[in-house]
């Protein structure tokens, strides 16, 4: 954990070799690979790799590392990326009312688990700007009378902290299309209820009316169609007969902010690659 | 486990002092409670009781009680049933070709866990004959050629063996209207998604399509509607990206095989009580 | 939930009709149960009950309900008790340094889910101050160069602050016998590992050591004997070989924190009654 | 699944480059890597891996392979081994009375889930023969009256169907250290409970007395101190205070099965690999 890494991912079509050169190229300069996961998808015999690389093993940083690799990378014909876990991804909060996840993520951001900064929390309420500002991050709240207005500010506020993600934490409002396509796979929403299920608003309500024995909640990516982008991570909990909306909703909120708290993780350590609608999530 | 017990479940509206009049017509008589549970429906102020009863610590027989008892059930306008364990319940179990809920059955069956008779088995295919006929069960094997002839001859043979509850083992066939109207609250079926995502057909290849991170069963009471009926039981198992459609089957088959198993043994304990369609399950 | 209700509790010998005679009493003074469970130990045999009843149906307040439900009590020989749930009970949290579970609890409480009152927070560190003060609870920082003058002032403290239940949130310190015979059941805490298993000190260092495939925690009541009092609530979470002891220290804050939440919860609503050196929990 | 499957799995001193040296040698040959794991364990600072190669892919057979890759792999000061998928392993069982693990396994054979040859099932009972031979496969009852003997006996009918792995059924028998010895890391058990806790005999009447609040089911390798040796597969389930020591038995039932069966899978597999007295499991 402590130690700084470089984590290598990778997609491209599946062929022969490909471990070899990569693992090759890592080995004859020395590196030391700490973490390697592989998967090949078999409808698009699309190939994914991630690899995670003790920096102080390489003799170059990661520009002189992107020069090196660029040949290779280009004979594979890959989509690739490297990382560095001493740059820190800035994420940026959104609420609305309920701050059960929030409070969550910044408990685990202030205890050291969450490694990310967090430039700014922005809410179309007011009522959580004292917890938010007790942590030293700043807090704007945003007037959503002008829906697109309130969109064009967020949007404004996001680039000006320089984000890198926008966490949807219990935000309870709709991302209009021209914000989920600015930012492909970039917003994280938890939605409250096991996806497919439950779809859009009050989930938990439409859960007690079709009488299920457990609920759950999904962490995905935002995409322009509601709650239909890829899953990250999804949980569930048993509930019965005798547990009321307000009861599910009570369960609910534990399940949510743990999901969340693990898909982000998992997004933030670079473990999550896309394709297509679904995710290869790499623990 | 092992004393004879009555089974007394009962619906009625909801009013002070319902279970008072039951305790005491129970203690007046001598009878021993050895469980009770209580619900209160809050959408239809309906009120569920169930409490099981030492046989022998009561004077009368069922008869007895049932006569005893209508005049209080009359007051309290109640929906009431009274069972006797000594009574098995006689289930008749529908299969195709995959045997792993079936094979589970019977085991539960034969070591005694499953307090029931299972006077037959039926199939659209031969398949299954050795191994059902090897417990000394009866096979019948079904020509599904014409369709509505198959469902007359499965609803004779179920009427011939006095069956109480029909089984849909992984059946993988939809059953009619008519059998659903005539038999209701008695036909269970285990579907192989976590209800209600992924209804119909190849629920697993749905639920591979859409990248959920862990799949379910769901038991239910059949009703009209494909897949809608009250839910008993449910359960989810995690997966990942490195999972097939042919592992998701393989861990599906050990959700499926237990989900059944406990809604079977629910609904044959009397623990059962469908309101609306909701199921109210006394564990 | 917002009604105000009182809840009665009771142990006594089991014979016939001691549903009837409360549910008698109850009906009489037209008192409506919500919520009703019962239990029988079968090693004793002893019978368990708790049932909540809108207050506002019964003609009397709880100095009422106590004087006309004494002379039933006698007869059945019961240890009985009534709280009122507009009456909260008053929690005393002792941390350490670690504060996943103080946050979680502060949350609960705030957010108006854990409805008792928080009269201080008590630590043998000064760290938490800041965040306990923010919620305008008062925190009180000892010192525990001399540990039995610490354990006097906590207990003074406790005391003082008039306290109902005292939580050990990781608190890392072992409680004195003394303090443990002064209040039982009224000491919880959350133990960092699924006892039996990995008593005492560094448990996931245990775990690790084991090579187990999931690790757990449990919340109990505080005895005399190192992690041996009866047990409230419990949970495990997979892990695997590639999870480190800081890996199962991360997994663990999730499960400690959850794990002591219900438990607490149950307490709280009267729901955990002991029974020798196990617990009785009508969830 | 279905395609020919070499998998090699290697554990040796960690250094730079072991990755690219086996991902090259594969590569050299034009072979097809479809699955790939890798793991450091930090106490031993020990490397393992498992690859699985196409075998169709690979020009030499598994007697080439192990003539080519010898001089790399002592290079490395490799521990390795080969397996072929179209040489499936030979399973014999050992049960006693309880026959829900045995009916499991024989269930998931015979369904061509589990991958596997059992040229016998071996028992201190006679009660199961029927059950095992109408499977058409031989069943040895053994008379436990000399212990000695008795495993004398079995060591011989283990070597002379040519036994790769014994699987201990719930056999309910302690395995002497001689066996243990002979065969170390080939002898899989079921113990019913959560190891560490309830060693020994009785595991759910310990449980019961202790008063926890979920049960387990552990598969492990027998070694010479009782149900001690490394943990391949656990699982829990939740209980509560209503459930007597047979319920217990009745919900063990259901885990000790799927654990054993998911525990047996990975070590057929070739996904266990031994490190000290821990597993790495790669799934």
């Amino acid at each position: 954990m402590s130690e700084r890494r470089y984590t290598l991912t990778i997609s491209c079509p599946d062929r022969v070799g490909i471990i070899a050169a990569v693992s090759n190229f890592v080995a004859t300069h020395k590196g030391w690979i700490v973490e390697a996961s592989y998967h090949t998808d078999q409808e698009t015999q699309r190939f994914f790799m991630r690899q995670e690389i003790l920096a102080d093993s390489l003799p170059f940083d990661m520009a002189g590392f992107r020069a090196q690799f660029s040949s290779l990378a280009g004979e594979f014909d890959m989509d690739w990326r490297i990382s560095d876990s001493a740059q820190k991804k800035r994420i940026v909060i959104l609420v609305s009312k309920q701050d059960h996840c929030l409070n969550d993520l910044l408990h685990r951001w202030r205890s050291g688990e969450l490694l990310v900064d967090i430039p700014c929390v922005i809410s179309n309420h007011g009522d959580l700007r004292g917890f938010v500002e007790w942590h030293g991050i700043p807090f704007h709240h945003i007037d959503f009378a002008n829906k697109a207005a309130a969109y064009e500010n967020i949007s404004a506020l996001f680039e000006q902290h320089d984000g890198d993600t926008m966490v949807l934490a219990r935000f309870m409002q709709i991302v209009p299309p021209s914000l989920c396509q600015r930012y492909p796979g970039r917003i994280i929403n938890i939605h409250h209820s096991f996806l497919p299920s439950f779809v859009g608003a009050k989930p938990y309500h439409q859960a007690y009316q079709r009488g299920v024995k457990l609920i759950g909640a999904t962490c995905h990516y935002v995409t322009e169609e509601l709650d239909a982008g890829p899953i990250i991570e999804q949980d569930t909990v048993r509930i019965d007969h005798g547990d009321s909306v307000d009861d599910m909703v009570r369960y609910g909120r534990d399940i949510e902010k743990n999901v969340l708290a693990r898909g982000l993780r998992y997004h933030v350590e670079g473990r999550v690659l896309v394709c297509g609608n679904k995710t290869i999530v790499f623990r």
